[in-house]
């Protein structure tokens, strides 16, 4: 007899689990059920139809080969049947039953099951404050409010807008109304950075910094107090300000979408992802849970976390289709991978960063290196900033972030690190890393070799590193008297530092330090300077083996403070 | 009192090595000795010169901030004290003492070492056939030979060039020459493909294609005979053709120098590589070795290899600086990765190529899958080619390869799994890799995954796959009347190839199949073909699930054929 597959949800996890039950078990009856009426697209792609770089909303939700994937196509070519407009209401696992409403006839239909998906994914946190019910104010949740959005913007009545929220889509919303479509846009968000809990404070710097020179306006640290405006949206107001505003995007985040879980009495997180097992299943083994609405173990951390990304989605509904057709696949946890886009860089991160880490109660420190994505002598090059986070003492990699104009390179670094995070790797471990090499596209001793090599200096104790935001306090008190900067570079490069900044900016070239260690201060704090890290590094341990020691060196250089829009 | 290191050889290894000791132990005497008068640089990096890509020969031995690693740059900036043109001719291990020779005034030296680093490289190996002495024949060996080169070409004589040898060094000469000089130039290899040992069959016949549209001819299993011309050469004879030749590179593989090691009594294996255990100390633990010219463990193969590469020669030089100061820094191996630029597309690979699984005694499959490198409905995309190499019956993975446009997204997929070879992974861990995702730099279900997958069905049997090579074959023979293709795009891709080739190929879009199953014919192989094997899969499905048997699909699809250069 044929088994009876029961779907709730069919974006990302939904059609994937479908389909491959399909092909496993051409037998098996599988229905899919979905409260929209679009179906089967990616939710991460909204931020490219609202920009225009994807012009009609079926390529969304089409195959590589051009045709849509609607209930029809799902009929025909994957034998699943659709049911849209109909929301599950109730699931009674003793008669192994949902319970759903036609949402156009209020009807109530019953599906029985022998195994059941839920994928009811998760939904847009609102921002309960006055005026919040103004037209013009939009949470990113589905596509059918993407339409609305493009919409809006194309009939050209919108100059300004304000993105609440500096998270992956609002930043990539930012990008999209500024950059496609001239509008003036601020973006407001409540943490002192932007994309907080997934780039550590010094990139977040730099990648903003990025975006404020294509125009986008950041104010950080500010909380959103209420709206004004008729029946439409005219004023933001912020603890701080007030911003004028035709169109607002509220993007703070997700809540997962566990009630009808929870409602059948599955075990839920406390913070409401859907708990399962390494194989997909709930609480109640015929009862299968993934994508953006359940709790995934955080591989470094052993934890629970929430990784709402279609990517896992999609590998997690591959899994659970392998199930219940019979096999038993396995789906371990993730470590948070992520890439971003932001007009010309890509920012890329897997694993925890600093701030994420210290939360954890880990000891853990952060190691930022710049240096050419390529080899140096070769034509095409750009810089590219890697950072490492590892744990003090044991020196176990926690993290990697990368951020550079070389979008697939930066990517590229990242995801090496990406799949070895589960294996508890040391920092050795990337200081060998075995990237493949030819100048065009790496160096003899990449940058990720490179960023490992650094912090296995810096967990020996053989450099005194500060990071950027110390370098900026620093630089800021500068006129105290109480620190001098020992740009190491030779003189040509030097010059106009020392010209400009003559009280407190020294040169001595690297080659030249050895004679010349009676110029350097002792009593001072001397902080070492070049131009991504290199040379003040060897600076240091000179100065440190003639017996200095108020010396620091900085990480990552003055290529990476020019990068954080610091004005030296 | 302060430790004596000699080091031998100062290209690559050598000064890693020097640099690294002096900076953890600045109180060190560091010695470096070489035969020649040409420092540091690296060797990769010859082909980027001869192309006038880097225009002066010292970039190659500069710092990343400009600065010439010549003898005085280490003595003054590293105080590494350097001897050139001293070849050093014997090792008194007794004694603990080198002899060397002055080049110049052929006066002999001694150097007393505590601990001594040999880091010879090694040498290309010679074509010692009639008029192999001839002018205008050049191995690449060293800098200065490069320089010679780059000479004749510049003064403006060479109008046909001959490069014997496919490998890495000969294909990016090949590039150089016809790319940037304009001279007609030929490759003659005699293997049946391209990058032997490096990449796959099929693999490597894409790349081959790629090369022939951009001018560069290529000669395949034919061997070099001689050499013909007065003093200078005029043509290269092969055991099928006589080619013209105004300059002829050979470029045929290296041999290690080990020939100063084994005089000293030291381990070495039955292919002339240095051996060496994990903290890189030859069978005399005062003498460490490296680079080019040692044996290194193959992390796939458990067995001894040789891995020649100026990355490896870097990580290397690091661990025995490491060790040399009071360390105990590992380098356990290699798993052999790999990246040429060629035109207009990245070759990458890492692990182990199909035909060289097989020689190794694996029972070895090769997956083979085109897909977009980015989300298909964002604007800038290209197609990507990867290649699994799994093993039957275990899943274990290995090797990858993959090809494509966009370089940096080739190389990234392909060193994303080059850190996780060495830890014996399954498809299933590719399947589930955690690849970064955002529609500008990948995919939901991004190629590396696909590939995985398709590897899985594989092996569990759910498909009849054929190789590209085998399907040229089905191709060829198609007149034969033995086999028909059925093409599972929709009506309008398909219609062409049904118009041109009514007898053997007919069109069912996969859509359709289920309805249409009676236009199967039943009395004939049918070759299942789409654009990149999606759709021939899911068709293989069905036509399996009702019973077909002489079915199979072709991986990669139409994509990848188009590719090879096959008129279809």
């Amino acid at each position: 007899m044929s088994k009876n597959v029961v779907i709730i949800g069919s974006v990302a996890l939904g059609p994937k689990v479908a389909c491959r039950v399909k092909r496993l078990d051409p037998d098996a009856n599988v229905v899919m059920l979905d409260q929209r009426d679009l179906i089967s697209y990616g939710g991460c792609d909204i931020p490219y139809f609202v920009s225009g770089d994807v012009s009609s909303f079926d390529e969304l939700r089409s195959t590589s080969f051009h045709v849509v994937r609607d209930p029809k196509f799902f009929k025909d070519c994957k034998g699943v049947n659709v049911f849209i407009n109909t929301k599950a209401i109730g699931i009674d696992r003793e008669k192994k039953l949902v319970i759903a409403e036609d949402l156009k006839t209020g009807a109530k239909k019953e599906f029985n099951y022998e195994k059941l998906v839920i994928g009811t994914g998760n939904r847009p946190r609102t921002l309960e404050v006055v005026g919040h019910e103004l037209e013009g104010i939009y949470a990113i949740s589905g596509l059918d409010k993407a339409i609305k959005i493009r919409e809006e913007i194309t009939n050209g009545h919108i100059e300004k807008a304000v993105v609440i929220g500096a998270g992956a889509i609002g930043l990539e919303m930012a990008e999209a109304l500024s950059d496609m479509w001239g509008i003036e846009t601020t973006v407001v968000e409540v943490m002192d950075q932007i994309l907080p809990g997934i780039v550590s404070y010094d990139m977040a710097k730099m990648a903003q910094h990025h975006m404020e020179e294509n125009g986008v306006k950041f104010y950080l640290s500010e909380k959103v107090l209420s709206f004004e405006g008729d029946t439409r949206v005219k004023k933001v107001i912020t603890d701080k300000r007030e911003l004028d505003a035709d169109l607002v995007i509220v993007s703070i985040g997700v809540i997962p979408n566990s009630e009808l879980a929870k409602g059948a009495g599955l075990e839920v997180s406390n913070f409401g992802g859907i708990i399962v097992n390494e194989f997909m299943q709930t609480s109640d083994p015929d009862i299968y849970a993934g994508g953006d609405c359940v709790a995934i173990k955080n591989l470094i951390t052993q934890k629970l976390g929430y990784f709402p990304l279609g990517s896992l989605a999609n590998r997690q509904g591959r899994v659970i289709g392998t199930n219940i057709a019979g096999g038993r696949a396995k789906f371990d946890g993730a470590v948070g991978s992520f890439v971003i886009k932001l007009f010309d860089i890509a920012v890329a991160s897997s694993g925890l960063s600093l701030q994420r880490a210290k939360k954890e109660g880990l000891d853990a420190i952060s190691v930022f290196v710049a240096q050419l994505d390529r080899a140096h002598f070769y034509p095409e090059k750009e810089v590219m900033f890697l950072e490492l986070i590892v744990e003090n003492g044991t020196g176990r990699v926690l993290g990697i972030h990368g951020l550079g104009k070389s979008k697939d390179a930066v990517m590229g670094r990242i995801s090496s690190v990406a799949g070895l995070l589960k294996y508890n790797i040391h920092v050795s471990d990337i200081s060998n890393f075995e990237l493949p090499y030819s100048p065009p596209m790496s160096s003899a001793m990449d940058i990720l070799n490179s960023v490992a090599n650094v912090a296995e200096n810096i967990l020996e104790g053989r450099a005194q590193p500060i990071d950027l935001t110390t370098f900026v306090k620093l630089w800021k008190d500068r006129e105290e008297g109480k620190v001098v900067f020992l740009d190491c570079r030779e003189e040509q490069n030097a010059r106009p530092y020392v010209d400009k900044y003559s009280k407190y900016w020294i040169n001595i070239p690297q080659g030249e330090l050895k004679t010349r260690i009676s110029e350097v201060p002792r009593d001072k704090k001397v902080v070492l300077v070049c131009n991504t890290g290199v040379r003040s590094y060897e600076s240091y341990l000179i100065l440190h083996h003639k017996g200095f020691t108020n010396i620091c060196t900085l990480l990552g250089g003055l290529a990476s403070v020019k990068n954080l829009g610091i004005d030296i």
